[in-house]
C-alpha cells in the first residue's frame, strides 16, 4: 500500500518554508528550468505546425489560428479550449479570458501541461508530434480544462467550475469532477467515456484508457472515490468504485471491476477483478511505472491464456 | 417477477373513467398539487441562480439567459435544450418552439421533469443545487429531450422524433430511442454512453449509471429490449440485453452482462451475471428502492471479497 | 484461422492486371452496376425525404438542406458531414470541399457508402428508412468521414487526416484512427464510444456495437491492433486488444475481453473471454455471417444460462 | 396643412368608448375582417413560397424554415426577424420569443404588417410577390422590428427597445428611434440609410425612399422631429429637419433639404428646398396619395427642365 | 448622345457567328489570353497574401483560409463570399457551391472580376494591393455577388437571385437589383448605400462613389432606370433617376440630382443638376474615361468657385 | 483659417521633453486624473446596467455579458467590439485579444473613449445613459474600433488595420480609413454611411451626422482629404471633398457639398455650398463649439427662409 502521502500532490498544498532564502532559490532555479522546458517545447510545437502548414495549405488557416499566431503555449491552449468549449450561452471570449487568466496566474498548470504533452508523445505510438496532441487529443484537452476548473473549485468559484465541467462532458465526453485532484504527466488515451468522481485522486505519470470509471459508492457525501497511485496503468473500460487505493505502479486490466485495494506493482484483472498470482501472494512486477510502459495486454494475455 | 402491470406507466396509457366527476376532481387536486410543487421548485431554482449570479459575475450572463430571464421551468428548459441541441441545419428557434409547445401541451412532462430534478438532488451527493442539475447534467437534459421526442413518436411524427434523438446522441452521447417508455424520478448519472433501445421500458425512481446498455436481440422486429422495474439501480457499464425483466427494486452490478430475468429485490453481478445468493435461492435485500439509495458498491464488494 | 488474405480488402490494394482488356471490361461492367445501384438508392432516399417533408413541415427545411437540394448522394453526405463536423477553426466550406473532392475522386468510397446504408437498413430493426440512416446514424456518418480521412492518410496528408479524425471523435464520440482499414457493408450500431486503433483491419459485412474497442498493446510501434474477419459480430462493450485475429464469421459477446485469436465461426464470451464449447473443441456455428444476422444474445444467453 | 389630429394614429391612443356594445360590435367586425385579410394573405404567401420551393430546390430549405414550416404570418416574421437580428449576445430564441409575444398580444401590429406587405406589392414594380417582400425587403423588416420596439418603448421597456433598435441599425442600416410613431401601409423602398428621429411621426400610406432623414434640431429635448402626413412621398436622400409638418399628400423631391412646413399636396424640391409653383402660390397637385402612386421624378424633371 | 449600342455589353447577348472557324479561333486566343491574365493576377494575389501572412501572424489564419488555401481566384472569391453572405437560414456551404458553380460555368464572370480588381488597384490611391481589394472592398465583393445573382436571373432562377440580392443589401449595404446589367472594370468606391435599379445598365470602366442612386420613376413597370455609358464617373451621393442616358465619358458631381440625359464627356453638377458650360453649349472635356482618372473634384471646385 | 497646428492632435505625435522631471510630474497628475475620470464613468456605466438588468430580465444576460461581468471599460469595449466585428474567418477571441492589448498598451485611447462617451451623453438628447451609448451607438463603436486600427496603422501593421477597417464598414456601414487622424470628444450621430478618407484629419469635440463624406480628389496619392477643425458641426449628408480646411467652430449644413475652405466659425450651406453672409464677408457666429451645441437647423432655416 502506498503511503497516504503519495496522493498529496495537489497544487493547492502549501508547505511551510522554514528557510525562505534557500527554498526560494531552489524554487527560482526550478521555475527557470520549467520555463526553459516549456519554451523549448513551444518552439518545437511551432516548428511542427509551421512544417504542416507549409505541406498542407488546407490546414494552414487552422494551424495559424490555433498555434502559429500565438506567443505562448498558454495562449494557444486558452484559444483552442475557448473555441472548442464555447456555446451560444458561454461565449468563446469569456472562456478564453478565463483560461488565459488562470494559466497565467498559476505556472504549475503550465508545467503540468508540458508534462502531459510529453506523456502523450512518449507513450502513445500513434502520437506523431506534440502539435497533434495539443490540437487533437481530447483526453489532453479535457485534462487541461479540468486543471482550470479545479483551480476555480479551490477558489470557491464552484458554479463556474461546474459549468466548465459540464461543457467538457458535452464536448469531449470526458467527465472529471472539478474537485478531483490529478497529478501531472497524465495520459487519457482516446478518453471517450472517462468518468472521474469528486473525491478521486490521481498521482503523477498515470495512464488511463477510455471508458474508465473512478466512481463513488452511493449517495453519502464524503471521501468515496478511488485513489490512484503514481505510475499506474488503468486499462480500457476498467471500473474502480469506492474509496479504494490502487498502489503506485499497479496495473488494472481492461474491463476489470475493482472494489478493493490493489497493492503497489500488483496486477488486477477480470470482472470481478482478481490479483494475478492470487489474493494471498500477488505477483509483484518489476515495472515501476507501467503507466509509462503502457503494456496493456501482456499480463492479461498471460493470465487468460489458459481460459480460451 | 414483477407483474406486467408494473411497466405500464407510460403517459400515453388512457384509462376508461367510468365516473368522470370523481376522477376529474381527483385529477384537478393532483394537478393543482403538482403545479404548486413545480412552482415551488422553480422559485428555488431562480433563488439559487440569483445567488450564483451575484457571487460570480462571469457566470451571470449564462444564468440570466438560461434561467433568470424565464417565467417558468418549461420555458427555461426549452430555451436551454434548444440552444444545446441546435445545429446549423436544425435552428435553435425551431427546437425552442417544439420543446415549448410540447411541454405546454402535456403537463405530465413537466411533472416528470420535477421528479427527475428531485431525484438528482437527493441521490447524487455531487449535486449541490437544482439549478446545477438543470443546467449541467447531461443525463437530466437527455431525458427531458427524450420525453419530447417520445411524445412526437406517439403522435406518429417519427422523422422529427428521430432527428431529435440523433441530436441528443451527438451532443450528450446518450442514445435513447424515441419509442422507449421511461417513468419519472429517473437519474442518469454521468450519462455518457447510455444506450436504451426501442422497446425498452423503465419504471419510476430508477437510477442508471453511465455506459449502461438496455439493448436488443438481433435483427428481428418486435418487443426485444429490457423492462426495468420501479426503483432499480443499474451500475456503470452494465449491459442488459433482450426482452428480460429486471424486477422492481433489483440491483445490477457495474460491468455486469445480464441476459435473463432478475427477480425483484435481487442482485445480479458479474460477466456473465450471477445472482448474489445463487440461482436457486437468491438473496432478497431489504431495500425497496435501491435506485434511490444508490448503494453501488457494497453488494459487489461483499460478493467479490473472496476473489481478490 | 482465416487466411491472411482475408484481411487484404483495403482499397489501396493494387492487383496486377495481366489481361487489361478483359479486366477493364469487367471493371466497367461492375462500375456501371454500382453506379446504377447508387443512383437507385439515391432516388429512394430522395423519395423518403420528400415524403417526410410533406408530412412534417417542421422538418422540411432540414430535409431540403441535407438531401432534397442535392444532386447526388456524394453531395448530400459531403454537405451533411461538412456541417456536422465543422468548428469555428475548421469551416464547413473547407470540409465540404474536402469531402466532395475525395468522394468524387474515388468511386470506391461511394460504393462502400451504399453498402453501409444497406447494412443499416437490413440489419437494424430500428432503422426504418435509408434517409434516417444517412441523416441520423452517427456510426454511419463516422465511418464515411473515416473513409475520407483514411484516403488522406494514404496520400500522406496525415495532419489533415488527424484533424478530421479529431473532429469525428469530438462530435460523434467515435474514434477510428485514419490508418485503420475498414471494409464495406459495415454497421456501427449506436456507435458511441467505439475505438479502433491505427493498425486495425476490419473485413466486409461486419457489425460492431457501441463501446467496442479494437485496441493496441503498449507503446511499441508496429502492427498491434486486431484484425476482424468478414461477417463478424462484435457485441456491445467488447474489448479486443492486440494483433489478434477474429476469424471470419466469429462472434464476440457483449462485454467480452479478448486477447487471443478466435477461430472462424466460433463464439467468444466473458471477461476474460472463453470460447463457447471450450478451448480445445470450440463450437462452430452455422451462420456464415453473424454480422448480418445480428443475433447478439442467443449464444450468450445459452452459455450463461446455467449461471443465473 | 393637415390637422394635428392627422398625426395621432399611433396604436397606443385609447379612445373613450361611451357606447361599448356598439363600438365593440364594430370592432369585432373589423377584427374579423382583418383576421380574414391576414389569413388570405398568409395563404397567398405560402402558395408563392411553395411554388418557389418546387422550382428551386436550392432555396427550398430557406423557404421552409422561414415560411412554409410556420402556422401564421406572425410566427413566420418572428422567426425571420429573430434569426436576422440575433447576435452572439442577443440570442435568436430570445428575440423570437419577444417578437412572437408582442405580435400576439397586439393584433394591430399584425394588421399594420399586412398593410405594409400590400404597400410594397402594389407600389414597387420590382416587387414580384408578397413572399419576396416578407423575406428580402429590409425596409419592410426594419419597420416590423420597429413596431415591436415601439411597443416596448410605450411599455417603458426602454433599454430593451433601444437594444433592438441598435440591432436593426446594425443589420439593416435603418435607424428608426423606438419612440417614433409610424402609421401603416408604409413602404421604405431600398431603405439603406433611413434615419427617423425620436419625436418623428409618420402617417398612413407613406412611401419613403432610401437615405431619407427625418432629423432633429440640436441637443434640446422635446418635440424636434418632422411630422409626415398621410400619403406623402419622400424621395431618395431627402433630409427633413426639425419639427416641421409635411402636409398630407405632399411630395419631397430626391436630395431635397427641407426645414419648413410643406402644405398638403404641394411639392418641395432642391437644396435648399423650394415649393414648385413658388412660395406664395405653390402648385397643388391632384394626387391625393403620391405615396401610393410613387411618381418620384416627373415633378422634379419638369421643374428642373429649364436648368439643364 | 451615345449610340444605343454602347449599352449592349451584357454577357447574355449572343451574336450570330457566320464564320465559326475564324470567330472560334479568335475566341480561343482571347480565352487563353484572359486565362493567362487571371493566372498572373492570382499568382500576384497569393504572393501578396503570403507576404502579409509572414509579416502579421495574427492575420495569417485569415489569409490562409480566404486566399492561400485555394487553388484559383474563383475558389477564393466563392469561399469569401459564401462566408460573408451566409446566414443561419442560407448556409455558407450552399452559397459556396452556388458561387463556385456559377463562376466555373461562365468564364466571362472571372474576366470581369479580373478587370474589377485592376480598376480598384489603379484608380483608388488607398488600394495598396490586389489582395486588399479582394478581401476588404465591399463594393468589389458586392459586384461579384451581383454578377452571380444576375446570371441566376437570366436563367429564370429569380427567387434565388433575389435572396442573394437581399443578403448583399444586408451585409454590404449595397443594393443592386439582379436584373441590372453591369459592365466590367467597375469601381464601386466605399460603396455603402449604392442603389442600382432593375432596368439600369452600366457600361465598362465606370467608377461610382458611395451613396449613388440609379433609381426608377414610379410604380409603372418597364424600362425606367438610368443607362450609364462607358468610362463615366459618378460622384458620391449623386442621384440619377429615370430612364436617362449618361453619355460615355460624362461626369456627374457629388450630391447632384440628375433627371435628364447628360451628353458624352459633359459634366453635370448640383441639385438640381446643371451642365457645366450651360445647357445650350455644355463644355466637353478631353478626358475619354473620367471613370479611370477619378478626378472627383476639380470640375466641381472650378464651377462652384464663384459661389463660396 | 485655423493654424495648421490645430490639426496635429494625433496621438502618435511625440514632443521633446526638455525637463523630464516636471513634464513627467505633470503627466502623472494628468494620468491620475484621467484614470479617476475613467473609473468614475465606469462605475456609472455599471450602475446604469445594473439598474436596467434588474428592471428588464430579458436584457440581463446581454448586460452581464457586455458590461457587468467586466472589470474595466477597456475590457467591456474589447469584448463588445470583438463579438460585434467577428466573422467566421476573423474569430472573436482574436479580435478581443487585439482590442484589449491595444487599449491596454496606450491609455490615450481609453481617454478618448471617455471623452466620446461624454460627447454622446451631453449632445444627443436621445442618449439617455452612458451604457446605452456604449452598447448601442454604432458611431461610438466604429470610432473606438478605428482608434485601434489607426494604432495598428501607425505600427505599420497595415493589412491587419485594413482587415479591421473592412469589418467596421461591413458591420456598422461606417468607413473610416485606418490612417485618418481623429481627435477626441467625437460624436458620430446615427453614423450610417459616414466615409472618412485616408488623409483626413478631425479635431476635438467635433460632431458629424450620418451620411457625411470627407472624401478625396481623384487617384493621385498624397494629402487629399479634408481637415476638420476643433468644435465643428457637419450636418447630415454633407459632402466635403479634397484637402480643404473647415475652420475651428465652423458649421456645414445638411446636404451641403463643400470643396473650398470654410473660415473658422463660419457657416456653409447648400449644393454647391455658399457661406452664410456671403463669400466676401461671411457671418461669423458666436458659438465657439457648434459641435457641442448641435444646432443643426437654425442657421439653415434662417438662410433658406426666403426660398420656400
Amino acid at each position: 500500500m502506498p503511503p497516504a502521502g503519495k496522493f498529496q500532490h495537489s497544487p493547492e498544498k502549501q508547505s511551510a518554508n522554514t528557510q525562505p532564502s534557500e527554498a526560494e532559490a531552489a524554487e527560482a532555479i526550478l521555475s527557470a528550468a520549467s520555463d526553459a522546458e516549456a519554451a523549448g517545447l513551444w518552439t518545437q510545437i511551432k516548428a511542427e505546425a509551421h512544417h504542416d502548414a507549409e505541406e498542407e495549405p488546407a490546414l494552414a488557416s487552422y494551424l495559424y489560428s490555433t498555434i502559429l499566431s500565438h506567443s505562448s503555449l498558454e495562449r494557444s491552449i486558452s484559444f483552442h479550449l475557448g473555441n472548442k468549449l464555447c456555446s451560444s450561452t458561454l461565449l468563446s471570449t469569456l472562456l478564453y479570458d478565463l483560461f488565459l487568466n488562470t494559466f497565467t496566474s498559476d505556472p504549475s498548470l503550465r508545467n503540468a501541461t508540458v508534462a502531459d504533452l510529453r506523456a502523450a508523445r512518449v507513450r502513445d505510438p500513434a502520437c506523431i508530434s506534440f502539435s497533434q496532441c495539443l490540437l487533437n487529443y481530447k483526453g489532453f484537452l479535457a485534462i487541461q480544462a479540468h486543471r482550470v476548473s479545479h483551480k476555480l473549485w479551490t477558489q470557491s468559484r464552484k458554479p463556474l467550475a461546474l459549468a466548465l465541467h459540464s461543457r467538457v462532458s458535452d464536448v469531449f465526453a470526458v467527465d472529471i469532477h472539478p474537485a478531483a485532484r490529478i497529478g501531472k504527466g497524465i495520459l487519457l488515451d482516446h478518453a471517450t467515456g472517462v468518468v472521474i468522481g469528486e473525491t478521486a485522486v490521481i498521482g503523477n505519470n498515470v495512464s488511463i484508457l477510455h471508458h474508465v470509471t473512478l466512481g463513488g459508492t452511493g449517495k453519502a457525501c464524503g471521501d468515496r472515490h478511488p485513489k490512484i497511485g503514481d505510475g499506474c496503468l488503468i486499462g480500457a473500460g476498467a471500473t474502480i468504485l469506492g474509496n479504494v487505493k490502487i498502489g503506485a505502479g499497479a496495473k488494472v486490466g481492461a474491463g476489470s471491476v475493482v472494489l478493493i485495494d490493489v497493492p503497489p506493482r500488483a496486477t488486477a484483472v477480470g470482472n470481478p477483478a482478481r490479483l494475478v498470482g492470487g489474493k494471498e501472494k500477488p505477483r509483484i512486477h518489476d515495472e515501476e511505472c507501467p503507466g509509462e510502459s503502457m503494456d496493456h495486454t501482456s499480463f492479461i494475455s498471460e493470465w487468460s491464456d489458459y481460459i480460451i
